[in-house]
């Protein structure tokens, strides 16, 4: 069954396909019946978060359909380890193009069983329906989190301090590279950069860490300014962040040693999908040993000030110009 | 800014259209943030269904669209009922084209908020993206049940009874007469026929009503025959259903008067969204007074047998051939 060229049937679609992908999911029944169920643990509530990616938009059509997979799954991840929750299942609608073949199909499935096993998590249900559009691919990442304690953009405090993980602009590199130098090139001499475009990493075993800890938290999907400044809206607030504080990976940190006006990249590019937090001052010690137990580096990078904006400081204390303000999807 | 043509940007999609049906979600926090949260009530377990409309597809591109958020949220709605489920609120993906207008998503989300009010839920959150393709929204109906107790397909019993809400066949006589006369004509001439087609009743408030009641239950989305196939298939058992206990709406009883060939359309055609279940026979009484406490007719129509899939006996107590099985939506 694994050489068929040819667009399968809905039946084969869920029967050969998605179903494997929902075995382990009980209240999936097999993706047979009208509704799933899923179950919580006392004292928890649900999590939600629902992402789209239209070919052409938001991927390349000839992206690797497993990565394609990946990323849709991820993104969603990402959402859910920004509010503190843990995964438990996802929910797909499939828009399919007659063009799309069953081994497509059947790459993008084996790409979300790899991540089911990466995440602990199993499909829930879904639906697929026939377009003359481009593939359409829609996933609710489902989590949960102790009642009333998801960690919103709206809590930072005066006087917090500003951490974030892993390393900023990568993704925002890569993606000039790729317009510069094509696939195969930027794949070659920056797979740093590369890997970090298309396959995110989202931070779901330190989101919940960060329960009663962050007093606001955000991944960054728009860009570390962006973001911040979402924060800072939603919180009432201003913030302060140093440039030389800004965690860059290797490969970044030799592009804007070559190039100063790549630093735009690192503050307006979108797609790390690191999560940007606001934390009391007295917690640094108990992240610091966060993230040593997660093995995820975390970077204090600045403070929340009464408000004015968000403002990146050079070394010697002047405001830098940000011009890339983010991506806009839509 | 109720006039404009244009196409709204995502921001004023979100703030002017969708933000308004969040409001009373808590858990939504305005769209604002990265995920929505949602509490259940102690002891039930969530229920998801998802449901896509593409146009062109499932519906007409210049069908209103007011109808079509309806149908939309119905359509999900009506899977909940059929699980036994009680309606807390939903999530939408829409993948919006370039010439959908901000005049036609205002009457979108009017007909959103008009069924929030008659559902009694509302806008939990989502995700809209530009697409080349068509319109396609994709709606996760959120509701909540008893851990356990969601009504499942697989649990009709031999010598259970079987019941169906309603009346069955108009939304597929309906569809016959639109492609017959047109839509104007059909809408004057068999109105019960063409409402029930654009605007289906999900039995929300039955659906509850039978838990730890119906063995097993679905909605009449491929039509009756189909959807009977469907319990019988999941549960191993068999049906046999008798033709004239089957409820018709007096303008179905008429056509099938005038054409018995019109009776196919009653056995295979779908979209009527009726609840068809089963019960053990000592809870005819019970069912009955259901029936009339939520003003839903409810009709015996045959039982459920050890095997042979299912048959539809005429008074004669003969085998009726069914020639549509159903919709395929894909």
């Amino acid at each position: 069954m694994n050489n068929k060229k040819i667009r399968p049937s809905e039946f084969e679609l869920i029967e050969e396909l998605f179903a494997p992908l929902a075995k382990s999911q009980i209240g999936a029944v097999g993706l047979l019946d009208d509704c799933a169920t899923l179950s919580l643990s006392t004292g928890n509530e649900a999590l939600y978060s629902l992402d789209t990616l239209v070919a052409g938009v938001h991927f390349f059509p000839d992206d690797p359909a497993d990565l394609i997979a990946k990323k849709l799954l991820r993104v969603s991840l990402s959402d859910l380890a920004s509010s503190g929750g843990t995964p438990k299942g996802y929910l797909l609608a499939a828009n399919i193009p007659e063009d799309i073949s069953y081994d497509w199909l059947k790459l993008f499935t084996d790409g979300l069983a790899e991540d089911q096993i990466e995440f602990g998590i199993a499909l829930l249900g879904g639906d697929t329906t026939a377009t003359t559009g481009p593939l359409s691919l829609s996933l609710t990442a489902i989590g949960e989190v102790p009642a009333g304690k998801a960690i919103r953009r709206s809590g930072a405090v005066i006087g917090d301090e500003i951490f974030v993980t892993g390393t900023v602009g990568d993704a925002a590199l890569a993606l000039r590279k790729l317009d510069e130098i094509g696939r195969e090139a930027t794949a070659g001499e920056f797979p740093e950069l590369y890997n970090r475009y298309v396959l995110p990493q989202p931070r779901s075993v330190l989101g919940s860490m960060l329960l009663d800890i962050a007093t606001a938290c955000i991944d960054i999907s728009d860009g570390i300014y962006a973001d911040l400044q979402h924060i800072c809206s939603a919180s009432d607030v201003g913030a302060e962040i140093l440039q030389n504080e800004i965690p860059l990976s290797q490969s970044a940190q030799k592009l804007v040693q070559g190039n100063e006006d790549l630093w735009q990249f690192v503050y307006g590019g979108g797609d790390d999908y690191e999560l940007l937090f606001s934390a009391n001052s007295e917690n640094r010690t108990l992240i610091e040993s966060l993230g040593e137990r997660s093995g995820i580096q975390i970077s204090f990078i600045g403070r929340v000030i009464p408000d004015g904006g968000v403002s990146i400081l050079d070394p010697a204390g002047k405001k830098i110009s940000v011009e890339n303000v983010g991506w806009r999807h839509f």
